[in-house]
């Protein structure tokens, strides 16, 4: 024996599914879910199931949402004419906390992947083709990581829309808020000098 | 707007209960599980239900169980002459895992911790009294952990059970097989010398 039991045994597996959780972690999760509080346990198992049930996709911009479409899309005072595309719902998040964009947003699912089986169509590039067909956007921002993948997909929009009188940016990189020099890395400093503005 | 939707944010305010998952983490584990493999997700929070109705403590041993008496106490081939003392239900599938073990358990339900209110009866101590007072027990070995608490736990039991016929004994504590000396701690080494042996 080297088990719990047939439904922890099962919980324990089922919980590998969670990002970052390896065998180890997902017994120490089962034993708390279980042992500790199994009223939040409880909500938990129900809050997971109900937003399977209600959470879509936005139709127009992938984002996430119960309704047909996101508050965003449905806010009338953010800019049309400036669309931000994004690879997750959560860098929606943070550039919403940050407070410095008030146009709208297209989500990718995710990123080009070519060797994961994850091209354009996976990604929602197609709707996103369609949006700027229909939509009188002026400018797109490819917020995509930088990474190479991020960039690839940058890349990859960018070449989709030759030829549109639209304006792309991409975000600014170099030195982080509150970065020392010392500790950062070779690329960042590199975009750092190459991007450095007049003071 | 810093939000998901209301039902993706209750998500992730619930997936805090999870040991170790920060509000970053919960995010990403959300996402992950609305937008990646919805049926396994579904799993889980089905698996997490059942295991809570299904999972109790054994009555004798105080480890998980479905069935009144756990399987280890159900097997008529474990001696019960020694009983070997566990903070957890994780520590018995280490032991059980190691293969060294032929005896019964007792699992505490964690260790003595009078700052935060835990003491004898929130971990099963009197169910344990009991125990040794109706099973022929020659042996109770405390495999609580090597830490303060699990000492300080250890010694209580010790009293507790001081004038009973009953060897005590306590795990070795040494240098971990693989261990190099030079990254091993001070208390460790500390232990390994008192406790050396006979070559």
């Amino acid at each position: 024996m080297s088990a719990l039991t047939p439904a922890t045994d099962h919980l324990i597996q089922c919980l590998r599914i969670l990002p970052g959780v390896g065998p180890k972690s997902a017994q120490r999760m089962a034993l708390e879910l279980l042992e500790k509080d199994p009223e939040r346990a409880r909500a938990l198992a129900q809050s997971l199931l109900t937003a399977l049930e209600r959470v879509k996709h936005c139709e127009r911009c992938q984002n996430l949402s119960e309704e047909p479409l996101c508050a965003v899309c449905q806010d009338e005072r953010r800019n049309e004419r400036v669309l931000c595309v994004t690879e997750s719902p959560l860098d929606v998040i943070a550039i919403e906390g940050a407070g410095a964009f008030d146009g709208q947003y297209f989500v990718l699912k995710g990123r080009l992947s070519p060797l994961d089986g994850i091209g354009p169509a996976e990604i929602g590039l197609p709707l996103l083709k369609k949006r700027l067909e229909e939509s009188p956007v002026e400018e797109l921002i490819l917020a995509t990581s930088a990474t190479a993948e991020g960039e690839a997909t940058a890349e990859f929009i960018a070449q989709m829309i030759r030829g549109k009188e639209i304006r792309l940016t991409r975000l600014a990189q170099g030195i982080p808020s509150g970065g020392e020099l010392g500790s950062i890395d070779r690329n960042t400093l590199g975009h750092a000098f190459s991007g450095r503005k007049v003071f």
